[in-house]
């Protein structure tokens, strides 16, 4: 069967474009050249800049022959990657390729092995390589100088040598690798620059968030605790299929539930720190905290679902709470969540007007409160986590 | 002059991968077709998500000559675009491409308007649409059934019919096109995320230090302007080539000026707001923020650079600051810079103990603590703003 190799080219270079993933891309490519070419087995060593080395991707091949384990990672000092690293060593190249018979006559030539002194033992370092991994092609790709990769060919299956057709094929389809992979690469960079960020914006806001808590001195770790157990429930809603939200709704309901006591920044110590009852006028200052936060992140658009939860913890199901007095479905979802973790964590923690209750009657407490104090599907969502001994 | 028109499809393939901006991108293939095929104008139809329209890229040509201007935003009820938009159409292309020549021929066929009704009314719009933009050819691209872009083409300078080579070229050409576009817009989207991760996370630290700023009843506003000197400060020395920084080092100084008094937290306010002067113990107290606020945000690796900001931000060049005593040298450059922006807007903002020095007062104040409380290099500068009016 002949193969219309460009067909297959324009074809690769296509599906190449849309896989983001380096490693998706090379077993695409080295799956792609064993069936249409019927080669023995086929690799790509590819460039892995954070381990500074080159991994190998391999396809077994239909008649399940491989190049052989063991190198798996192969470092830059390798004989096989120095040798294309040197640009000089491309005039022992095919057209782009190094084909095995042609290293081994070139070993051969007595007249050339004494002309470039080095050239016995860059060749010979080579060949044992190409020996070692079993590859009778090895076709290097750059990028800007830089060795990207090498694309390693096993025997054909038929024992027949490549023919140029063949050659050209792989040098031009190394050649769209590289610029595959290179693409492929830069979007994984930004993907990572995104989780970095994200974790970033994460830990700092955690690291402040903590600290105006810590002004609060009977409530020590509560804002991190109320943020592990908002989690918690709201991956079990998802997981329950329970609620249908957004991909960001997590991420949205971890920033909020970080943030849901920023608004005591704006209390005096004197009546955060009070020791027995506080007077009217003080509960009163004290219930503004859920309105001061809100303000405090009202300018940040992207904050919009996160400040709700803040500025709505303290609404009750049953249309009694504040600050607005808020009923049932009317309470956004993400505060009814902080809401339950919040009186939760209260209820389990000394306060100083009265000592800790213990998990179980907090959760004796919600049960009473489902539907009164509690949205009901929160609500039983954080009973069964404490029956399944995951709170 | 013929031309290699596989040869010209892959090296524009191996381009396209690498443009990352779709209107680049656009633009580079417009010109590419206006030179290499010799017509007189060539244009893009582009899918805009944001605007939900499609927005026209043009070469004009060698000859000058141009697509009308007046149609750079199309909608998606225009009658081209939903011309192509219907996949029932796709029967009047010829093997991808609308021939406005065969468009007119089809309107001559009088058996076939009485066959498909509404066809006049279609075809007519098309031909008037091709008439306006003085074009000759469209090819629609898509990108899984959905319209990204036309690729629309005006007469050959020769003034001879495009022949089949010429038009099976321009469709495979539109199919990369498409997804060299595709390629660049998820580029796009994840460089937009990286914006807007990165805003969010510098308006939340704002609105978090501004707020605990707050506490601290004598210095409203101080944080932000520190921040804002710091970062004129910073830009002013990256410029002037005087400091030699990583592309990190002005967001780095931007959440460190942020963060710079953010362990004043952790001083008691009867302190902070103390009218009069305060004694060993409690300026002893105060002098304590810069550890504070550094153990705070300690764990946040990302956040290393920031912390010594913070952490130095007291430091004096004669080596007589807190906490450490470091000197000149020997102190980071980012905490000299704070140093420098803090006592700028200190001098020139009322205290409780004395009122505010004039601009020039407190210039005169750097100027004299040059070498021995300030960074020289730093101290020059912010004193050059000054005499430049940008302070």
């Amino acid at each position: 069967m002949s193969i219309n190799y460009k067909k297959e080219l324009e074809d690769a270079a296509r599906k190449m474009i849309l896989v983001h993933k380096p490693k998706t891309l090379i077993q695409l490519i080295v799956r792609m050249i064993v069936h249409k070419v019927r080669v023995r087995h086929a690799g790509i060593l590819l460039y892995e800049p954070k381990l500074n080395s080159y991994i190998l991707s391999v396809s077994r091949g239909k008649l399940g022959l491989k190049i052989p384990t063991g190198y798996l990672r192969i470092d830059p000092d390798n004989a096989m990657i120095r040798f294309f690293m040197n640009k000089d060593n491309n005039r022992y190249l095919d057209g782009g390729a190094v084909i095995y018979s042609k290293i081994n006559a070139l070993l051969k030539n007595k007249y050339l092995l004494r002309k470039h002194r080095d050239l016995k033992e860059t060749l010979t370092s080579l060949e044992t390589q190409m020996n070692l991994l079993e590859v009778v092609i090895c076709i290097p790709s750059y990028f800007q100088d830089k060795l990207l990769g090498v694309l390693l060919l096993g025997k054909k299956i038929s024992g027949r040598n490549f023919c140029r057709k063949e050659l050209d094929f792989f040098i031009a389809l190394a050649h769209d690798v590289a610029m595959a992979i290179r693409n492929a690469q830069l979007f994984e960079q930004l993907q990572g620059q995104i989780e970095r960020n994200k974790r970033l914006f994460i830990e700092t806001t955690k690291a402040l968030a903590t600290t105006i808590d810590a002004k609060d001195h009977y409530t020590h770790g509560h804002t991190e605790r109320v943020t592990q157990i908002s989690m918690k429930i709201t991956r079990r809603l998802i997981n329950a299929c329970r609620i249908d939200v957004d991909s960001g709704f997590l991420d949205d309901v971890n920033i909020s539930a970080l943030l849901h006591d920023i608004g005591k920044i704006g209390i005096s110590e004197n009546i955060l720190n009070k020791k027995g009852l506080l007077n009217d006028e003080e509960r009163r200052k004290i219930n503004e905290h859920p309105l001061i936060g809100a303000a405090i992140l009202e300018p940040i658009e992207e904050l919009k679902r996160s400040i709700e939860g803040v500025k709505y913890h303290h609404e009750r199901f049953d249309g009694t709470g504040y600050p607005e007095g808020l009923k049932g479905a009317n309470i956004p979802l993400i505060s009814s969540i902080i809401a339950v973790a919040d009186s939760y964590d209260a209820m389990t923690t000394n306060r100083p007007y009265r000592p800790a209750l213990t998990r179980k009657q907090a959760i004796d407490e919600i049960r009473r409160g489902n539907g009164v104090q509690f949205h009901p599907v929160v609500a039983k969502t954080i009973i069964e986590l404490h029956s399944e001994g995951r709170l």
